[in-house]
């Protein structure tokens, strides 16, 4: 009887809990960049943040959707726009060419991670000490580059980012906890990134952890990479074991 | 008031809940072993099973204490004998030995791992649909011999196993999912090793998965490995990882 009185007044305010999104305009040295924030106006207080960086097809629908599930998961979720205001990409073409400018240019792909963390940072319901990070194929990339440019964060998670580094020496400057999530069967994961990052890991004494999901290709949590073969599929296994893993992760750091 | 209240109820039925354990005899091929149950008896109804398989130690009380947090969490748990009873070695000489006869005689192996598993599947409060094994360092890779020889379970868990195998092709027996958790900076995990059961996996296609923790060296959840070096060593934040990594799995196989 207790129990069932208690389920029912959870159902309720599951029910009135609503999910708050709205766009937001920023920049970064001059360059207008729009982001997206999601978050649950039930909970009360300032909540951990977790930015969410986009896939190679820019800021879309996919990243908004998961920027929804974690403000479900009572995270204020804030999706980084790094390409630029109106930039998005129209096909794998033009999303080849911006995800190449920011992948060659290590330098302005941190600055553009790091203002929309600092976004989310001055959200009034967010607790500033209690950030995270995760991306998305590319976003995966950008956020290990986050880590690599020094930012104050409790963690990333890249889930079937490339992991290769320009600058391995710049581990050094990580201060956070890094998980990496990858498809066993990635055929744009070279051996040889993933060695020097392990290295990179590894020599810096960064709190590092990696997994491997059988069976998984690239870009195994997106039903919509832009382009889908046998190199890159959704695979809804590990798709669900990649997010548990990120749930963890937050469990232990927030 | 409402919560206070269920919260109450929750902490008084756990008190009352008490783990029940006690030592089972049984034999293979007529030698007698003897195992290790735990359950928790205020669960009505059979329970998920799994089976516990022991360091090169052999069946200790380290063993005894997961069986113990099995139970806990609502499965009935089962420790195997491998070596037979009363073969408890007093030291790393004798445990070498022992661990060293079975790992060279797989088929010995194999048969002693399914004689602790119709065990555990013949006790009355275990569901024989669901049942699952893990395994530390010696038992790691005899749960992966497990499903090598095509025993009828929903998965199996190594927690730093070595994952050789003398019979790759026997990967096309196994039937259920499989969970490797490995010290990313494992001297005992040998580069080949880990290819050739990367390939056995992927080659027969079986659903499996591998985590590797940064900083972890073999034995990393085991505060008694029977020696600790810098090569095996005790790591709290890897041991907490596994064992979560472990749960979500049952969570998805049960």
């Amino acid at each position: 009887m207790l129990i069932s009185s208690l389920l029912l007044m959870t159902t309720i305010l599951s029910t009135h809990a609503t999910i708050q999104t709205k766009s937001i305009e920023y920049t970064q040295d001059g360059v207008t960049l729009e982001g997206y924030l999601a978050y649950d106006d039930s909970l009360p207080g300032k909540r951990p943040g977790v930015l969410v960086v986009h896939q190679w097809l820019g800021l879309t629908h996919y990243e908004k959707h998961r920027a929804e599930m974690l403000a479900q998961l009572g995270y204020v979720a804030f999706c980084a726009d790094i390409y630029g205001k109106n930039q998005r990409p129209k096909d794998v073409s033009e999303a080849g060419a911006l995800a190449t400018k920011f992948k060659t240019d290590r330098t302005l792909l941190r600055a553009r991670a790091n203002a929309g963390l600092d976004v989310l940072r001055q959200q009034p319901n967010v607790d500033p000490q209690k950030l995270a990070a995760i991306g998305y194929c590319f976003g995966g990339t950008t956020v290990i580059e986050l880590a690599r440019s020094g930012a104050d964060l409790g963690g990333v998670v890249s889930f079937h980012g490339g992991l290769d580094s320009p600058t391995p020496a710049d581990g050094k400057n990580i201060k956070c906890k890094v998980l990496a999530l990858a498809g066993a069967d990635d055929p744009f994961q070279k051996p040889d990134d993933l060695a020097a990052f392990e290295s990179e890991m590894r020599d810096n004494k960064v709190d590092w952890q990696i997994a491997f999901y059988g069976g998984a290709v690239h870009a195994f949590t997106q039903p919509n990479p832009g382009f889908v073969n046998a190199g890159a599929k959704y695979n809804e296994k590990a798709d669900k074991r990649s997010w548990q893993a990120m749930k963890d992760f937050f469990a232990e750091i927030f």
